[in-house]
């Protein structure tokens, strides 16, 4: 054994694994967004983590990020495998999803995924090559109602709150106020300014204003009033006054401050700040069409969205021959769990979900030991019996260690009494198995 | 968007996907399972998807099966991505972890772990690529009590009868029995006779003589006594005395008698035939050493193992110098659940978890109808407020589509009781939001 040659495994870069302590709170964070999901009757879905590769390139974007799938031994009629890719996102296996079972569902669907996503991304300090996704999607045929615009902020809001973060807000806008301001300024490709403005936080005001002059075309009037809008963010519907008093017009701007002001007179009842407009908020990549989210750490923005989603004209348009407008959030909870971790804000759980642990203080009384952990795991209390008997001490002791709070005496002789240790206080007293509660 | 060209999804074989009312299913069986679990005190570890292939290797056995990964759009340098593949158990990453997290561990270490596992099968009927297994173990240093080997099937056997299955049986025999009572026999290579009793369910008696006799070189007599140690079954401790009869000894033989008497008597309060000797159970093709198990649905025992597992004498020696033996079993939690899908075996659940709708009778109303709503769900009911003013008729189709089981009516007008429908029954009566329970 000493002779054989050690195959000392490091962690692989992008591929975060958890201490059963943290593991233990890892999967409390996940059943309380789960329970709060199904609180607002969203329906679990899961898809297989592989989809063919023409559904996951079949809008084109990312497609340095798929990892494909290659059998180790592969052979020449291996071809159908060769088309096999890990999803990247949620959203995509989703859309598949809907249109594959769409004379199943039942509309308006409103679906909860939580599942693994792998991006082929380079190793890198903070990159995720397999993370965690919770997404809430609503979708219709036709026409999705504003309402669920409102509701699905407000279903992030209660789950994070849950959670108990470092500060965090929700960032909302609509795609229709800018694309409806740029458009009533008379500038022709929105779509550019979009693209220009996303990048705000990162290259500041003169590096957008740059853009928008030199690339865009834009006047120094159409760029000052573009970075004007970008400014105006507040917690109430009185951002809808402010950019009205910019003074530009358009049908769709007016449609758009109209759904963004919906939106947030239906969260006013939400604590001040948690929900705010930020008209600077593009998600410049993606589809949307409306109402966008983006959620950050108040002390962190540059680490990014730690939730973003919005409203899109069609999910599924590629698969199925039918319109299915949607809104969608999607919680990073990767994203949010493992920087917590990596600067220890999280607290560590228990090591183990063992409430009590009965003691076999010898051999003989065994049987009594294991009688007794079978009442009370039949009274739903968590329990284990000491693997073997053994001194007292030692079975305190593997108790303490494993942060396992009680430990039970079965009775020493006959006619005895059970009785139970805390090991927080150190309290020993008689206890019935038929009705102690830990 | 007519013009435009449609992908249409197909499933792919040997990925199974659920519609909203069996995924509700399968989830109620992984709380159920994880309960279990912890019910034992036995703590959750998730590992990633992906190992290192050497890692994945380093038992040389399963080559063929393993997926790796490839970044779509791979260049030179990605000589690191090319060495990743995804798991195909759960022991494998587990040994890794062990190895890996060895100091931040108490001992014996009892973890459960419910994942994918993929495997790079060819597409083919009944196959799956990817599919979940809940696994238990427990490891220790040098040693682990006989204690857990009985612990562990009847975790099983209380996970298994709390999913409503059709018959099952548990089989448990001892790798040490039949390595020692072909030792006593006088045969040389006793590996390679458990390799061809491990046939007996699919070639048959006549099947594994041929093998004994012509390539493990067994004699007539020797072949005979081996198929009749085979043959020996038993609900409880008496096939101990009926082996002993067969006349053949070795300490080896006696050892493993010993241990099988303990794993029996001790679940001998278990119902009559869901635990039982199986002196034909061989797992053959895996590293066990003392005890093995392996269950099969009664009915159809062609269809293979839908739990297996056993001791082995060390975990993560590859990976670590210390010696860590372990005993484990694994549900093939997809193996039992798709079969039944397939066979319309599982009832559809529900297809959402909504348990009241809170209708809204007219615009007005909707701000009472959220009100109702959230006061439902601070009160832990799953709640849905229908996303539009709409005819009441409308709105209680929607909820008998999805399966919801009441329908809520805030008041019509100021003053008037709010009302709750039973669906079900076709009952509606007053309620009071603060105190009605579904």
């Amino acid at each position: 054994m000493s002779d054989q040659r050690v195959l000392r495994p490091t962690p692989i870069s992008g591929f975060p694994e958890w201490s059963p302590e943290i593991r233990s709170v890892e999967q409390a964070w996940l059943d309380h967004i789960r329970t709060g999901f199904e609180r607002y009757g969203f329906a679990s879905v899961e898809t297989p983590s592989v989809e063919a590769l023409d559904v996951l390139m079949a809008k084109g974007e990312t497609s340095q990020e798929v990892y494909t799938l290659h059998r180790l031994q592969e052979d020449a009629d291996d071809g159908s495998d060769a088309r096999l890719g890990l999803h990247f996102d949620l959203t995509v296996p989703f859309a598949r999803y809907v249109a594959q079972h769409f004379n199943e569902l039942t509309f308006p669907f409103k679906r909860y995924q939580m599942q693994r996503v792998w991006r082929g991304e380079r190793p890198q300090e903070g990159r995720y090559r397999e993370f965690t996704q919770c997404d809430i999607d609503v979708i219709n045929v036709d026409q999705v109602p504003l309402h669920f615009d409102a509701e699905l902020p407000r279903i992030v809001h209660e789950v994070l709150t849950g959670l108990d973060l470092p500060a965090w807000t929700i960032s909302v806008n609509n795609r229709k106020v800018l694309q409806g301001f740029y458009e009533g300024l008379g500038i022709a490709d929105p779509i550019a300014v979009i693209r220009a403005v996303d990048k705000l936080h990162k290259i500041g005001g003169d590096g957008v204003r740059a853009i928008l002059l030199e690339r865009a075309g834009l006047s120094v009037e159409q760029a000052a009033a573009c970075l004007e809008l970008a400014s105006v963010k507040g917690a109430d519907a009185s951002v809808v006054t402010e950019v009205k008093r910019l003074g530009v017009q358009s049908a769709l701007l007016e449609e758009g401050l109209e759904e963004l002001g919906f939106v947030l007179e239906s969260l006013a009842d939400l604590p001040a700040g948690s929900v705010v407009a930020d008209l600077s908020v593009a998600r410049g990549l993606d589809y949307y069409t409306g109402t966008v989210y983006e959620a950050a750490f108040d002390d962190d923005p540059a680490y990014g969205s730690i939730c973003a989603g919005g409203r899109y004209e069609d999910l599924a348009g590629q698969f199925i021959r039918r319109r299915l407008p949607g809104v969608g959030i999607s919680i990073g909870l990767t994203r949010i769990f493992a920087k917590l971790v990596a600067e220890g804000r999280i607290a560590p759980g228990r090591s183990c979900p063992t409430d009590v642990l009965v003691a076999v203080p010898s051999a003989e009384r065994r049987g009594e030991a294991l009688r007794t952990g079978a009442l009370l795991r039949g009274r739903g209390i968590n329990t284990e019996v000491f693997h073997q008997a053994a001194k007292i001490g030692k079975q305190i002791q593997y108790a303490s260690r494993k942060g396992i709070p009680y430990v039970w005496f079965p009775p020493f002789e006959d006619g005895r009494e059970h009785e139970v240790k805390d090991l927080g206080s150190g309290e020993q007293a008689p206890a019935d198995p038929a009705e102690w509660r830990p």
